[in-house]
Order: C-alpha cells, then sequence, then structure tokens
C-alpha cells in the first residue's frame, strides 16, 4: 500500500515536472515591455513568417535587415535632437578655441543665454553650430567629446542621461529581430559620427551599422600620422529620400522591415516596404504626454518642428499598411528605468 | 606466437594510425597558391599573432577589418579596368537607347571602332562613357545588366571571362582571413554598383563589403512603385584620400589589415598600418609579363597609366613596413585555371 501510494505520487510528480518541462519549453515574451495587441503581433508576424523555413514568405539570412531611424523612433526627440543640444553645449569649447566666434552669429545669441533669442535661431543656424561642434576635430577626438558631453549631460524633462532615454520596447524589437538573425541598422537624419559614439554601447549596433548624415571628414598626413578630421561641410543627408540613398551606399540591399516615426522616415518605409514578399513598416506616434510627449499633429496631437508626423504620412500608412505605434496603447513601458 | 606477432602489428598499425591523426590534425596549408617566402609568411604571422588570445597584438574578432583594393590587387586590370570595358561595350545600347548620341563625343569615336581614335580618349571622355552606362537604370537594371556583361565578355588577352581573371592567391588570402574571423572588404577605385553586381559570387563579399565610387543615385516614384536610378553624376571618388574617407563612411573602422596595387591605394595602407599593434599592408608588384602582365614604374619596369606604381609608393613601402608582393616569386599560380 505504502509503496502504491509512493508510485502514484511518485507518477503525479513526474506529470508535473513534466508539464513544468512543457511551459519551460515555451519562449519566454520577446517583446515584455510591449503591450498585447495588433502592433507587438505584427513583430512577432513578421519574424515568425519570414524566418520559418517552411514559409513562402522566408528570407535568407544574409537578406534580413531592419532599419531603425533613431531620434523619435529608438530615443527621445524632444524638446531638441540630442545632438542640437550636444552642439549648443560645445559652443563655449568652440568659441574658446577660436575667441573671433564669440562676436559671430549665432555663436553671439548662444553665448548670451537669451532664451528668446536662441528660440529664433533658423535651421540654418543651427546647422552652422553642428557643423562648428565638429570642425577640425579627428574622428577619435570627436567620438570622444561625445562621449563626455553625453556622461554628463542630463534631459531637462527626464533629468538623466540621453542614453537613459532609449525606448524599452524598440530595444526588445531590436534584441528579438537580432535573435532571429536580422542584422539592425539605424538609419538617421543625425551625424553618422555622433551616432557611432555611442550606438554600440546603447543599442548594441556596431559603427557599420550606423548610416546618417554625413560631414565632409578629410583625410590629411598630421605630425606625420594619418588623421581624419572634420571639416563644417554637408557631405550626405540623411534624411527623406536621402534614407534610401543612404541604405544602398552603405548596406547595398533593400531592407525587409523598417521603423521610423516622422516624413523624414516615409522614403525609407516606402523602399523597405515597395519590395516583394513579408514586408515590416512601423512608426511610432508620440501620443503619450505623461510619460513622454504628445504631438502630431496626426490624430490631432498639437504640431511640432521636431519630429514633424503629418496627417499625410498618418494617411499614406493606413494605405500602405505601415503600423502605427500608439506609445500610449502599444509600449506597456517606454524607458527601462520604469518601475 | 601468432597471437604475439598480430598484437606486434595491431600496435604498429595503431602508433601508424595515430601519427596518421597527429598529421591530420596539423592545418593543410591555408595559403596553397603562395610559394614559400616573407610575403606568405607575413600574412601566416599577421593572423596568428592578432587572433591567438595570449598575444599582445591579439585584436578582438569586431576589429578584424581587412581591406582590398580589386583592379590589379584582386583581379586583371591591364589592358584597361574590366569597368571601361564594360562601358565602352555598352555605349552601342546606350546609343541605341539614346540615337542622338551617336553624333556627339566621346560616343561618336567608341562607334566609329577607330583603335588609334579610341587610345587617344582622355580619362574624362572615359567617365563620360561609364557615367552613361549607368545612367536611367534602377539599380536591380543595373546589376543585370552588368552581369549579362560578365557573362559573355572575354578578357582579350587571357580569351577567358574577366570573373576567371581573379589572383588564386588573393582568393587564398581573403578565405584565409575569414575562417579566422576577419571581414574582408573590397575598397576599389572603380564602381560600387559594377563591383556588388559580382563581389559576393566572385570574391564570397556581400554588397555591404563594398566600397567604391559611387555615381549619384536618386529616389524616385516610379509607376506608383519607389525605385533607385542612377543618374550620371560622380557623388564619391573612392580612390587616393578618399579611400580612408570611404572606409569611414561605410565601415567607421580602421583597418588592421590593406591590400593594394598603386599609388591610389597609398593612403588606404598609410591609415591601416598607422593605428597601433600588429598592422599588415601589403602591395602587388605586377613583374611577371610572361604569366600576367609586368608594370611598373617601380623595380625599374615599364610604366603604365593603369594602375600606376611609381618609385615613391615603392620607397614609402620598404619604409613603412608594407610588404611588396612580387607577382612572379611569391605566387606559385596566379590563376585558378592554370594546371
Amino acid at each position: 500500500m505504502y509503496l502504491s501510494v509512493s508510485s502514484r505520487l511518485r507518477t503525479l510528480l513526474l506529470c508535473s515536472l513534466l508539464l513544468l518541462g512543457g511551459c519551460a519549453t515555451m519562449r519566454p515574451d520577446a517583446l515584455p515591455s510591449w503591450s498585447e495587441g495588433p502592433a507587438k503581433q505584427a513583430v512577432i508576424d513578421f519574424v515568425q513568417k519570414t524566418t520559418d523555413t517552411s514559409s513562402p514568405q522566408f528570407v535568407p539570412v544574409d537578406q534580413r535587415i531592419a532599419t531603425f531611424d533613431q531620434d523619435g523612433t529608438l530615443w527621445v526627440e524632444q524638446p531638441l535632437y540630442a545632438q542640437v543640444m550636444f552642439a549648443l553645449d560645445r559652443v563655449k569649447d568652440v568659441v574658446r578655441a577660436k575667441p573671433a566666434l564669440a562676436n559671430e552669429e549665432p555663436f553671439k545669441t548662444v553665448i548670451s543665454g537669451d532664451r528668446a533669442a536662441m528660440a529664433k535661431l533658423t535651421e540654418r543656424d543651427l546647422f552652422t553650430i553642428i557643423a562648428a561642434s565638429e570642425a577640425g576635430l579627428n574622428i577619435e577626438q570627436y567620438q570622444e567629446v561625445v562621449r563626455n558631453w553625453l556622461a554628463t549631460a542630463k534631459h531637462p524633462k527626464f533629468q538623466r542621461p540621453y542614453t537613459d532615454l532609449t525606448y524599452a520596447p524598440m530595444q526588445d524589437a531590436m534584441k528579438y529581430l537580432r535573435a532571429n538573425g536580422y542584422r539592425t541598422y539605424i538609419v538617421t537624419g543625425g551625424g553618422q559620427e555622433f551616432v557611432r559614439a555611442y550606438a554600440e554601447t546603447v543599442y548594441g549596433i556596431p559603427p557599420e551599422q550606423v548610416v546618417g548624415t554625413m560631414f565632409k571628414i578629410n583625410y590629411e598626413i598630421r605630425d606625420s600620422k594619418p588623421a581624419m578630421i572634420h571639416a563644417p561641410e554637408l557631405f550626405f543627408n540623411d534624411d527623406k529620400e536621402g534614407k534610401p540613398v543612404g541604405i544602398n551606399m552603405v548596406i547595398g540591399r533593400r531592407p525587409q522591415a523598417a521603423f521610423g516615426n516622422s516624413d523624414g522616415d516615409q522614403q525609407m518605409l516606402e523602399w523597405a516596404t515597395g519590395g516583394s514578399g513579408a514586408r515590416l513598416g512601423m512608426i511610432v506616434l508620440h501620443d503619450d504626454a505623461v510619460r513622454e510627449y504628445a504631438y502630431g499633429p496626426a490624430a490631432g496631437l498639437p504640431d511640432s518642428h521636431v519630429g514633424t508626423f503629418t496627417q499625410a504620412l498618418y494617411d499614406q500608412a493606413k494605405q500602405k499598411g505601415w503600423i502605427v505605434i500608439s506609445m500610449k496603447r502599444d509600449w506597456k513601458r517606454i524607458f527601462a528605468f520604469e518601475p
């Protein structure tokens, strides 16, 4: 009797263990920061149908390319792009190195600290400030200057380093894609060298997988050593029509998936999703004023010069089957530091 | 006795097998097309000291980048670069599509077939012909046109397809480097899209690892589909000072090793070998008139406009410790089709 009970118990225990084992072989949630819903499901469906060898939409591993815009897609872009913040902060160093600039615009205005005047700086002014933030430095020096700034600068709203302000759901998506043989590229309107300074640490994306706006870099012999020196001249604008062109320059393949958040990403999404087979286009809609920011003007949100997302893009997304990600509804948590 | 002999025999056989086993664990020659000598040894030494974790010159796998010029380094460049041959052959198609060009130079001269007049075409003329060979095609069409040409065109001296004329020792070196964690990139003065059309099949090098001269490519919507269209305008010249700049654009890392054969590769070799730790710079000297071509003028060989290798570069190589590869002495066989 004792043995019999014991044997029954053992069987029961074994079954339970097997059941647990069954549970353990189920994959853990690959996208834990996403709420359940169509956006999360679209990512999972896309990965499944392009990586299952029996799927008619199977994509060989060398063609698994996913491209991500950075500002507003992978991290916070409001109230101003991090690179603009960096360049504004760097004006004092630029002027220290070249004191004559103190009396020249737009540097004079930035040094004055007059916020009303600064708010009136034109795009051309900002470009001049960004170009000056790089000029004359060699590529290694510039990366060090960017890293030093990132180590100390704080975002005005969140009072945290900018590198804390990456979106956890996008980090999930990039890891999930990489775990399934996708190579993840950043394709940004921001500076290629600026983003390369932190992309590997912050996103796990190596320098050869960063496509961005390029300033002229000159090869020179300095102190009898070869050096690559930043010049204050635009070489390639990796925005709008420039994004597919930049993708072709650096990757030479059409992406299977593309993620963006603004009008600057429209052509990249068109190009990626315009190919045959399974394609994924996703656009982040910033509709969460509590946890992040709300701007649009898609879906009646206030307009923004930073990360403009027009109604036309919203309509195109609907028409083309691109998934509009509602930060409010589709993202369970936005930042890794949230409880 | 019988048993005893049998047992001795068995021991002997076992020992022989073990010895054979010992031989089998020794690596086969990784560079079978190279003659024994300092050039072959330099490649082996470089790989060993940069991949042995106990070496002070160990290089982490993500930094293992080797860059190769193409024309004259990976395949034959005489009597004219393959891309120039292609563009000349394509003139008739270009003129068929746009008949007005038949009366315009340099197309008129090419169509005339007058070899004396063709020999006088300037670099600017050749550029016009190359630009016209791409213009108006989308990137997929252009790659198909290049592949079709490669499938039928024959080299005037060897009477074989150009793709047969890659150097077996360089194919060995690329495979050996890749087997040791290196990523091999082509960095060519030739057209990026031209080389991408065959680099994967011919060298095992995927499109994202081809850096080359870039013509302007425009993103457009054609017949309501996104398209990338070649324009007849130079965007980036990946030669001389351009090579380190192109490397930075596409790779964003300084190579550990670089292989070239002409003055156009000087800056790439300077940049690659100017870094710290173990570095490898190699230059192919075409000194084998019997098996390939002989030109220089380094080492007293006749001068050439195609793949110019000046005495100044030769002197710099000696001074910087770059290895000059003598095709005659250092390469056991030049082409895979040799017996």
